[in-house]
């Protein structure tokens, strides 16, 4: 981006106080922002950085009233609502970081591959046989969309991405780049040698909309079905979700977590990092779960929070915690040594 | 796939009951497969879903007598053992997913590389200089095969992984989309000022024939020497294998495990996802780890079941986890200051 | 490489025993190395192994006098220091797989990306518009870096890795394949309806000269500003460093560690494979956390080591981890329950 204050005001519907035609290029935290950024004053406790910031531009409320000199080079965009006012504005820079619609010459489309209007797919994209990509959709260098593979409208897909064959991805979904979407499910049988057979897995992932998938997550394709992320659900990086599992509208989920196989996770959950999940368990809606804990059976209420390993409710890990901490604090072994010991001597009095 | 029910039941040796000319395209389980699907009955205790289910076909045992009423859009495939014809239906579906053999046309397979017979090679795939490529192979889009690196007979690797110099992958191997074989492994000195000096990671990964290595699993070369992967290892997604870890023959560890450098596991073991074994330790053949786990010292009994951190037996472990949540259920610190209480009162009486 | 034990010698300014026309082609292990392989011997506990050593030549200290007969098919190159020696032939080694510098014609580099002198460009790579790559870079297959991105100089970025828009690379950098650098940080905003709104990321990653950045690790570009990766830092593989993250000069990590948003590690601080940092915390220089352990707040005091979930100071969690232990060990409960009855017992009597 590279706009002057006077568009940007504009654009927010402000008012400019200093040079319209100052000209910035990126977004800065008030506290560190350089010349040639543009940032935002909300909340009353950061307004002693405005004094001294090194910003070109400010976006603060119309009911701010200087207590001392501003810098000479900052202009200020005053506003109703300097937050919503910055909301707006990162908005408008996300879209700016859309590649224009277009086909790179590199990219390779299979015959009887389907591709929406206003696409853009990047170099050395691979669209197989049968791959459909809806309207709008941004498809970035290096992303396989698989055989028979399907993305909605307005998804993005970042490099290096692949989208394998039979999954099905929602609309306005953002697919990080490294991502993973359809490995095959971990699924062996026995062998009579002590080794083990591997079971085909024939379903698919879907991947339904509005959803975020991080960088390097991977989603396995069920052995019979389908696995399914619902609508909405935000997936952070490097999250490994294991075949056939099911996750809920609206959940949330932290980096690296793991879910193992068949597991069915309720609506707006929210998982801390580092969770693992048994398999073949099932959890209710609203559940929270608090960072590195393993859960290891069913939670069958709703929206309770658990933590540790083994996950027990939240209240239950904070006493184990303390217990553990005064078993040590308290020199309790010691002391029940002295109470035998006096038990002792006493039993030995006449 | 495409099929009718008549063909199936053909390949199944199975005798049909109702329309030999239904086609079904996809597979399903009992409790929700839908029109168009195939699914099977087995297990006793899901008898009860046939009566009502959606599947267009049902592969049922020779012995099935039905209690109640079929669905009228049901037709039988009657064979003497359901779960094996539905595995060998799993496996035939499997193959079907196999490309064609062929080479397209933007692959770019260097001067030097070798390549076998019937191979598939996907879009965009690199063969440097020296690779060599047994017969059968499928590799797909976006794969790059290293330097001198190998691959033996009808081994597939999926879009986007890398096989990089110097490695060697034996027949029959799946290695899913992303993982990355041959990495640097994380060797470092120490500098004279506080930084850290690389050491070249001059050795190689050897893959055994029959192994799975799961997608953005990361396998580290060796300093020198190899990285060893045994016969009919299965690897689930996001595992981490350090520099000269060897693994025994038909070990299976489940998914986000950390495996630090120049630890050996034996053979048969089984370890669960999210754990994490010390560099530099042994662990004896038929050792199961549980989920979560950390491995800090070598296990030497063979067939040994431990969990925990720092991993233990796991009855101990067991024991270790009742005895802190009786710490906080049975009150032990308060009865304790009591006992305290009540022995001084004691002696404090005349 | 291909080297005679004469040339060898030469570069290493050593003395020739033996046969200075033998040739190798690998290093190895004393203990395991075979003929074709060159090794050395340093630590006088290894010395045994020299005796039946399968390796073609071996380096040794110029004060080497064998206790017994040395194998006939082997050369000595005898050295002042042949650790040393041996580190110069590793780096030796290292450099010799540097590809040849040259621009592989299916490489798409776009007007405006500005390329320097010396590089190595493989195959498929993508430089998008605005990207700047420094003199002597390696890039090799399948990399993309992105719009207005930047390397410095005689940085390697391995096959499939993706450096994404406006990050920044030092000089001297490698990142290992399937690294992800610049991925959307994990940043959302309650929708009214349950869901959520995504905010636009739109800052950047620096990683600055000498790092390392291992396979499949993820870096999330900053919301505003930069996630930074100080100098000479080396990160393992599958590390997750999220959002607005800053690691301090020198700090090495260890595989699978995640780093949750906004938090600051300090310089020179050494953490271990598969830990949690909580979000918005800040850790001392110089501090080590053990592996596996869940860092939940700041640690204010400069090199302490930590361990445990949460993170205590080491001493603490070992006598924590000892107590456990004793609790079912010492029957602790049992006896207890014993000086109760006791003292009831002392109690009733007259």
């Amino acid at each position: 981006m590279q706009r002057t204050a006077g568009e940007l005001a504009t654009l927010l519907s402000g008012v400019i106080e200093g040079d319209p035609t100052i000209s910035v290029n990126r977004l800065g935290k008030i506290e560190d922002a350089e010349s040639g950024a543009i940032t935002f004053l909300s909340n009353p406790d950061y307004e002693g950085y405005i004094y001294d910031t090194g910003a070109s531009v400010a976006i603060v409320s119309n009911s701010f009233r200087p207590s001392q000199q501003l810098p000479t080079s900052l202009t200020l965009i005053k506003v109703d609502d300097p937050y919503a006012a910055f909301a707006q504005l990162l908005e408008y820079v996300g879209k700016s970081n859309l590649f224009p619609a277009g086909i790179h010459p590199s990219a390779w489309i299979a015959e009887g591959a389907h591709l929406g209007d206003d696409c853009y797919i990047g170099p050395f994209v691979v669209l197989e046989k049968g791959a459909k990509v809806g309207n709008g959709c941004q498809i970035h260098a290096h992303v396989t969309i698989g055989r028979d593979a399907e993305l909605g409208e307005n998804t993005q897909v970042f490099s290096g991405a692949k989208v394998l064959h039979d999954c099905v991805i929602g609309n306005n979904c953002s697919i990080q780049a490294g991502a993973i979407i359809g490995s095959d499910g971990f699924g062996f049988v026995p062998k009579a040698d002590h080794g083990f057979q591997k079971v085909p897995q024939t379903g698919n992932v879907i991947v339904k909309d509005d959803c975020e998938i991080g960088a390097a997550t991977t989603i396995d394709r069920a052995t019979l079905g389908s696995t399914i992320i619902g609508k909405g659900v935000k997936l952070d990086n490097q999250i490994q979700v294991a075949h056939n599992v099911i996750i809920g509208d609206h959940t949330v989920i932290a980096a690296q977590t793991g879910i193992a196989g068949s597991t069915t996770l309720g609506a707006q959950c929210m998982v801390g990092g580092q969770v693992g999940f048994a398999g073949h368990i099932k959890i209710a809606d609203g559940v929270k779960i608090a960072a590195q804990s393993g859960v290891t059976t069913s939670i069958k209420d709703a929206n309770v929070v658990y933590q540790g390993t083994p996950a027990c409710p939240i209240k239950d890990y904070q006493q184990q915690q303390i217990a553990i901490r005064k078993l040590t604090r308290n020199h309790l072994f010691d002391r029940v040594d002295e109470l035998e010991r006096s038990q002792k001597n006493s039993e030995d009095q006449p």
